[in-house]
């Protein structure tokens, strides 16, 4: 599709609400996924930022999103410096794209014995 | 209703998150719509795209709305060249539509005994 | 609130993924709901419009929200002309006011044993 | 991040739907939360109001949102002048703030056994 050759979305999406839930049950495991579809043909590097309630931000987690490619990713397997979201903590990110993405947030939470679902579009700053 | 008579709307829009559960119990069978609402008099012709995270884009599904319509298409019903979206595998998909159009995401995930529902309005990019 | 006085938001908003779940179970009847809030002094007056998939819309539902307040709405109590949204069909809809106004769009559905919720704002188109 | 300085998002929020489920049943309490992200280094001050179906609205509820952090803030918990929001009546909120910032509303209902999520960007007015 020649018309989606120039990339397109935004470079800074917003998620207020990060949570990853510390317990599951049944065959499905609590957990958050941000889901980003890059639509140019190079590789688009993301900058996330995790905010908390009461403690520094944790910064420079980096991940790669490739060309005409989505990736889900999980928020528990997030680091920076050996430093990971801790469970159970209300907290925020903001996902930095070098090239144009778009981004949507949602969380299985599966605390008590069957699974909830939530999603939402991140917010897009810039 | 006068107003209504140009067609409204967007002609690109995106879900980052897709993924065609592939279990379900209980009388409600796990599935994903695409839900899309045509304002206008004319039928809008959907072109749909499918991401994934490994592989190259599914494209040139074809889809019709009619005139002053809504269709609630199911995904696993989606196919192109004989091939489907894979249920059990995270993708992204975009939906480009000759005109303007309105479209909401929603999954029903019924898994774990009990039904779950996550529902977004896909990003409009055009 | 002085900066409120003048009435805030949008005057047609778009859900296109609604449905009315036929069943229920448990303490919790199935129902979607569209929230809406005039921020304004005056009353703000909604014509509510239902797309279908396979028939011509249902037109000239009306309802009337009061300045500086909120109405949650269910969606199986609107009527026009004695019609009425059939349960267990997929349908689209759309809230247009002569007020500026905001609207949310929020489904519980407890067809299996526990209950599921979704929620989205609607798409504002003017 | 010296791009993160200047603060950033929007001043006035609103979220249509608001709703305390007066009930829960195992070990998760039904709640609401307003995220909120403050980007910026000074703290934000935040103005909630209350709107109802059937009275005048429940104004000045005051929130402060440190710069750099996040805060999740349970509905439950508001109040002004000694008045909270009461628990199973239908509601709208909105949310000012002195400094740009970025919110997202989330709900867990667990009245009937097994929890349910949703959640909303909030709809950004300023």
């Amino acid at each position: 599709m020649a018309q989606f050759e120039q990339a397109r979305g935004k470079t800074l999406w917003v998620i207020p609400d990060g949570y990853i839930p510390p317990e599951s049950s049944g065959q499905m495991t609590s957990h958050e996924s941000i889901c980003v579809l890059n639509f140019g043909d190079l590789p688009a590097k993301l900058n996330i930022t995790i905010y908390f309630e009461d403690r520094e931000p944790l910064e420079n987690i980096v991940e790669t999103v490739g060309g005409r490619r989505t990736k889900h990713i999980r928020t528990a397997g997030l680091s920076s410096d050996g430093q990971s979201i801790p469970p159970g903590v209300p907290y925020a990110m903001t996902v930095e794209s070098d090239r144009a993405v778009i981004v949507q947030y949602s969380r299985l939470d599966s605390t008590q014995a069957e699974l909830a679902l939530m999603s939402v579009m991140a917010f897009p700053l810039e």
